[in-house]
């Protein structure tokens, strides 16, 4: 930690930080230059994020030297995590997020019926996609909205992932429903909205069970990291990060999807990163394109949303894809992927 | 809810729309402009805000009439509301919110021991403050940092208020702790992090307790009223709102405190709005000229931190006023609210 | 341009506001629905864009039918801008602007000196890169920063363009300097500081010279749209638009590059959209995700900075690609392209 | 300057960055932290600036120790900038800007007409401001919107400042207007639009004629006190800072008025800081709460717009006050300023 004084610090206001952080166990580098008298303080440096120390006397500026992250940073794993999830049932596909092949997850926003549900589980395999995506609870930001099928959906969900023989993620919103979700769901998902509820991260911290923590819309990258660095620091070191948009102030699209997220990302974290081009951009006609940028860009993989009819869906119509246009931003991307030297 | 056709939609579309919306048990109003053809839909548009009516066929723009809230909007209850608080003890103050006397809350950001705790709310029931604020369960970015001391926090806040005899204002995070945290609290407080945390307002709705919900980082003001809404659905109308700032681009302090949301949402609802402009901005020699300032945009109350010794604070040190900074600071927001008709 | 009565609205407030629309030329649809009247303006409703209709006594909300930009939209030229560039000299190419061929812009991001402007443009002609792109004239957040070579930085490029035979782009910031930067221009660029410089893009509207408008660091897309019919209004139809990134609360990036502004862009318009990936990030390591990111997105063009010493740039140097990365980026940006139907 | 040294960085790249910065005629202090190396360069930080030192081999963060403005910064001037406005005619008031005295600043956002104009005049200096605001180059954002009166404004302007006998503040757009508008106003604006322009910055720094210059809808306050530097290195030190809202995502107001920007201005900056909280909400409702939570927080002035008959106005006729509310405002803030201890 580096300590900027004031151009009006006195000697003695110098001294009683020097004094200060000696007792506090550092070695103290003491260098004044032209304008200010600069402090670095030598030593565990997370040990001092918690301290106020712009408010000692004299004290202009504080830097951090070292990012607040550990578990997460890529100095930890600089080979990048790969999250391995076994086959739904013997003889099924192993899936490896974090590879040379992309990992993609598609389905509807809600789950609204058991038909639906199947069919569009056949629809995401046959594709050759990895994940079912499907919500059993959904944060609506009105309570007179839809709020999904609950604990049925869970069951559809369950019965969908058995039948088709396809892994699953669903988001989780409530530590009560924690158990019940990782029943069910291959790869849990921490929505937006949830990114900062720790209550939920620490919980989750507590399973060895995959998770998929969405960058809220007002998170900074190194908050996110951070978010996943709760769920790490209790010992589930299966993390996937979303990008999905952040909120700014531009109103044509519903978010601000932050593709260079992706290649941040990757330098800071050996986490894979995944791209949510639907709630990126709320718009349908928005998907493909994002899609196809996420993919060049190096995304580990992209989630998206489907509805055989969108203008009939309980949430979150806007931004689904027909099935037709989803086919072919499958195969779109597949072709980027593979002159990039990956694979769908 | 009116849908603007595209230039090029055809009569089809038109007419394929109108008779979607005659099913739907709406009366249609359609007016062919110059440039473009109109569709009014003349029904409860709330009915309508979760079809993705953008995706029909021919539909270029879809623009709402009504606010999505409605037991937050102003025309409910036009002569605002007010919230009691019965004393403490017998003989004690009764403290009303949303009148013309404001409402302060003052205490240390976190409840870090007995003796410190006593001590500032004695401070702050002296200097004409209504509530004393502390938290027992602290949301805090990284998970290497103090996290409050939970129950025990709580144990010591049921000491304080007994002994001291002044109303108490706590942060609840968990669903879990939402009964021990109620039976302790005269107001319950959901941070910024969980406005859109919709199980713990649902589970609030249930209550009989009134609860402060502070505007998210990246959340409009329709969004905080929404939140409002979810709680208010549930049967408990004693909601007030809290200002703390928004996340904008500006780096020289934490939050961008939004003063014109308190006129805006005295327009808007008839909850009482607090300003927080300790979070709001982050440093402590901010906080009182924006104190002064959210009386004078008209608040109806103020939330504020302090410590004893704020470079020893175990949780946001740099935003804590120190005793007798917070005392001046009393004197000026009362000198402000009286030339203004109201008082502290 | 539709307006949303206040429910307290009176009869004798509705019949203000239909007599004040039929004096101004309008037809008027007035429509009572269940709790709100709403009356609609038929005619030319961009002559009431000016007006303050939310003033009206009785209104709550007023609703725009149709987008301010006219000469820009979609609708005046489905087919498409296609700009073409003449041949630099007999023999030369011929650089077509919104085709099926991407239009990559390369270069330093100041003048800094003959051999090395010389050197760069022959490396970004041999690359098969379309134009050299190199600042005479600099906006520098600093007075006491290098501010570009100004008229000797401009003669500097008229002879590296007669010399290698390459088309060049640079920024013009000065009406003053409009005639001198425009004998040497193939395409002028106006700065995301001058998105919204009235003067400048007046003028250059009376020019008959392609011009590039970047994106102000605040613009919403419909602004940016606004600035170009502000040229074409003058008459001036070769409007190329580039995104170049927003500001928004994230600082791990200079900007946020919006990519989806590319396929929003091109729904709006038929101009074409270029993107800097330069200043998009700031830092070179980004550069060429998000230039492969921009191609995949659908981007009619790339714009981006090399230096062949970026520690020894004056200006922008932590943007900079090095001559071998460039040239890497070139090929993967080729093969992304080809993918999509288009090429490079 | 202060570099932090990525983790894998080598003696030899450290030895490099050493000898550099020698050569570059600085100190230089290096130490060894627990798991970072961080080498301090002592000397005069601003010849830096420019330098890319976050590609050299090694470097992980650059630091900066000093801020970016210097005849700008606080320290410059402990006491604080009065400007000195001398009478308009023989007799007439002499306005101090910086002093104890607010500075209202009142009038049409566009002037309009001669009557009109002269009317205005007249109630502004009856009600006790102290400048004519009025408009005869405007900003628009659409070239179909109404664009000013140009000279002839210039004339009528000049014509009420002799007339009525006050001071008068207008805005300039572009530098060949400059030499005709200093002629003219007592202070000279740069709307926010222009807070970049550096060209107009520059011509503006020669001169010997106040200043005043909006904060831009995406300007850091850093950026601000940039953009008064350009001005004041040009000699002409009269600048004056005016808050006037910053653009975020909340769509209720116009702008976010930043007021927190008043006390963290203070501290950083000797010039004086006024508040526009016309087009800082752009509601005419919003205005006198936020002029008197501008005044609360030690605001140096205001300025805010009024129109007769806003619903008439040729722009911005939403945010304009009537007369008789601008002169209760007057009254309002005049006590607000002096409980704390200011006067109007």
């Amino acid at each position: 930690m580096i300590l900027v004084l004031k151009k009006s610090a006195t000697d003695k206001e110098a001294q009683h930080i020097v004094q200060l952080a000696r007792e506090w166990g550092f070695k103290v580098n003491l260098s004044r230059g032209v304008e200010r008298t600069v402090i670095g303080l030598i030593g565990d440096e997370r040990e001092l994020r918690d301290k106020p120390l712009d408010v000692l006397p004299g004290v202009e500026t504080v830097l951090a030297v070292l990012k607040p992250y550990k578990l997460a940073a890529s100095e930890g794993c600089p080979e990048g995590t790969r999250i391995v999830l076994p086959p739904v049932k013997k003889g099924g596909r192993t899936v490896v997020i974090g590879g040379p092949e992309l990992c993609i997850m598609a389905g509807p926003c809600s789950i609204e019926g058991r038909e639906m549900l199947l069919d569009l589980a056949r629809l995401v395999k046959q594709s050759g996609a990895h994940l079912l995506r499907a919500g059993a609870f959904k944060p609506r930001t009105s309570p007179y909205a839809f709020q999904g099928l609950g604990n049925e959906g869970l069951r559809l969900l369950a019965e969908a992932r058995a039948t088709v023989g396809i892994h699953v993620i669903t988001e989780v919103m409530d530590v009560r429903d924690l158990d019940a979700v990782a029943a069910v769901a291959d790869v849990l998902q921490v929505g937006a909205r949830n990114v900062q509820n720790f209550t939920l991260l620490k919980e989750i911290g507590k399973l060895r069970k995959p998770v998929m923590i969405k960058r809220g819309l007002a998170s900074t990258i190194e908050e996110l990291l951070m978010s996943a660095e709760y769920v790490m620091s209790g010992g589930n070191h299966e993390v996937l990060l979303c990008e999905r948009g952040i909120r700014t102030f531009e109103p044509m699209t519903r978010n601000t999807l932050d593709l260079a997220a992706v290649p941040v990302l990757q330098r800071e974290t050996h986490l894979p990163v995944i791209v949510d081009p639907s709630h990126g951009t709320g718009h349908w006609d928005l998907v493909a394109p994002m899609a196809r940028a996420a993919v060049a860009a190096g995304a580990d993989g992209i989630m998206v949303e489907i509805h055989p009819r969108p203008e009939e869906a309980m949430s979150d119509g806007s931004q689904a894809l027909l099935p037709k246009t989803y086919v072919r931003m499958m195969k779109e991307i597949g072709r980027v992927a593979r002159v990039l030297g990956r694979k769908v």
